[in-house]
């Protein structure tokens, strides 16, 4: 067998996605090697608290699991470089040549991520993000700019990250066609609308569900909707092929809604969801997020809690929908990993075309 | 923009799929030629009753559409060769490269599409095909020959043609490891339990399934659990990498079923339904086909009518599932074209590897 050669990955942002991310990838590195002849090494890690870190030679995913802080591997031994962007440029130094872009989202306008994806694209380095906001507010600049250097630009971790729907849309379902779909796409307002059906006020609602893990310390951005909104906006551009921003889509939070109202719906069968629409039509795609009651037997009934479910309308097939169940940050990981092999498969391709 | 190259194609089955099958394939020709560089001839068409027919240079498939009777295009004008053999025989020698078999299904042994299949595969013709025999009951030995051979054999459309599951197992979920699945996969046994529970007897409800369509002349094989047994073996092989034969699946049907029993269990929130299960244990698959109450709030209990379901328990991605709503033909006639696409993706890089 030949020396597998090195893919060498630079991990910006180190939380709890990052941390799942090793141990998955330590796991699936002898499958890599196997399939595609790489071993994936990781040159480097970096934070905006604990500072940037790249080593010249970097080390084997495997390897790297084994400690119980990866991070600290780096920043034990090495001095940091400057910020993320001198970060990025090292990296590239050394050899690696996929950013993993894991830093933490800004809801407003999906900086200072988006500038990462940016620098990196335009460095030549392969990204792969989970974070919402690049793909958002910039999906077809950053798609361009992948075209322009001949990188890669995947996202599959930034919606419903329990689904492979971004590679479903792409691989499975050729020239299928997908004019509309529906889905709800926050577990935040899932939960806070059943806890206030079951007696509770908007604040206790807020309150359990921070305790359970699913609301953020500011659970705004989830309560006026503009989360959902941002995923939306990649689904429609996505899957539908448009062009949308998040500003165009009609945005409608759940904090002004009556208890009372949520109640007497639930009660009726027909709970109230933050439901995500969008359609293309004539060639033109709009999209709305808006608490709606769902009908009764609606499949969106089955998204309670972290359960997450999508219907895709499409011409060819019919009526599809798609179901994830409680989704963990495995699945988030595993969205980065299957995005990683998406790559590794593309590169392939190119080297056996001379490319 | 260059000439396209033409892609020769024969059917073997002229039944409902292959002509839903003609005018999708028109609808998605110019597709082909702007993403693949190919054009869709027809070649030939042959079925037992009518006979079968080989043209040399073969018809593209927008202009074949606009026939009423696509089969009389080739019948009113040319000789019948001899028999499904000489058919494929006559079709490689005008160049056809795909098999798109498409003949009834004998389900005690998958032929003589079983045999349709090897001989084609020999003959060195990548094979579709939507007939459940030839996979259930000889997957590995088909798919060792394509190997042998260098063909291709593709069977998207036999199990929940209206979802894309073998794709969705093979590009979209890569390193995954499902390790089990449920589902419900015969509908004309989800519709002849409805109907007893709403108070009909078998024979009546047989009757009434017939005359929507759903359930064939001869409903036992349905019945008796064999068509699920089918489906299950080969999804059992496809999504578990399991080796299993259809005699190997414990199969039980639900004519013996007590009304009331099938009453008491809907009365009570679990209604039965015939369950197919599979899971790999110790690399070992094994697989049932039973009728089982299902728990309330189980997913599968929106498989009614003609609306399948499936849940895959994955290690990577937790548990998903899929539901098909209602497909219709142009469902199977879909999944047969995204095994066309398939095949020409795979050659396409063949070529471009040089081999």
């Amino acid at each position: 067998m030949q020396t597998p050669a090195p893919l060498r990955l630079i991990l910006l942002g180190f939380g709890n996605v990052a941390r799942a991310f090793i141990p998955l990838l330590a796991s699936r590195s002898n499958w890599l090697t196997r399939e595609y002849g790489v071993l994936p090494i990781i040159s480097g890690i970096g934070t905006r608290r604990q500072g940037y870190f790249v080593h010249t030679s970097g080390i084997d995913a495997i390897s790297l699991a084994r400690f119980s802080d990866p991070l600290q591997y780096f920043s034990s031994t090495l001095q940091p470089v400057e910020d993320a962007f001198a970060f990025i440029e090292r990296g590239k130094n050394v050899g690696a040549s996929i950013l993993i872009e894991l830093t933490s989202l800004h809801p407003q306008d999906g900086q200072p991520a988006l500038n990462h994806v940016r620098s990196a694209l335009q460095s030549g380095l392969d990204v792969i993000t989970a974070n919402k906001g690049p793909t958002a507010y910039a999906q077809d600049e950053l798609q361009a700019l992948s075209r322009q250097t001949h990188t890669q630009f995947r996202f599959e971790s930034t919606v419903m990250d329990g689904l492979p729907l971004v590679n479903l849309a792409q691989y499975t379902l050729p020239a299928v066609d997908i004019y509309s779909f529906r889905a709800l796409l926050n577990s935040t307002t899932n939960l806070v609308l059943s806890l206030i059906e079951q007696g509770h006020n908007l604040t206790e609602a807020i309150e359990m569900a921070q305790q359970l893990g699913i609301a953020e310390a500011d659970p705004s951005y989830d309560l006026n909707g503009w989360d959902a909104t941002l995923k939306t906006t990649i689904l429609a551009n996505t899957l539908l092929g448009g062009h949308i921003t998040p500003q165009q889509i009609t945005c409608e939070g759940i904090r002004d809604l009556p208890p009372e109202t949520i109640r007497t719906a639930a009660q009726a069968g027909t709970p109230i969801r933050l439901l995500s629409y969008a359609v293309r039509k004539d060639g033109h795609v709009t999209a709305q997020v808006t608490p709606r009651p769902l009908p009764s037997n609606d499949i969106l009934q089955r998204g309670t809690g972290t359960t997450g479910v999508i219907s895709l309308d499409t011409e060819a097939m019919g009526t599809i929908s798609l179901i994830e169940h409680a989704p963990t940050l495995l699945q988030t990981a595993y969205g980065i990993f299957s995005d990683l092999v998406t790559i590794v498969r593309h590169r392939n391709t190119e080297t056996q075309n001379g490319i």
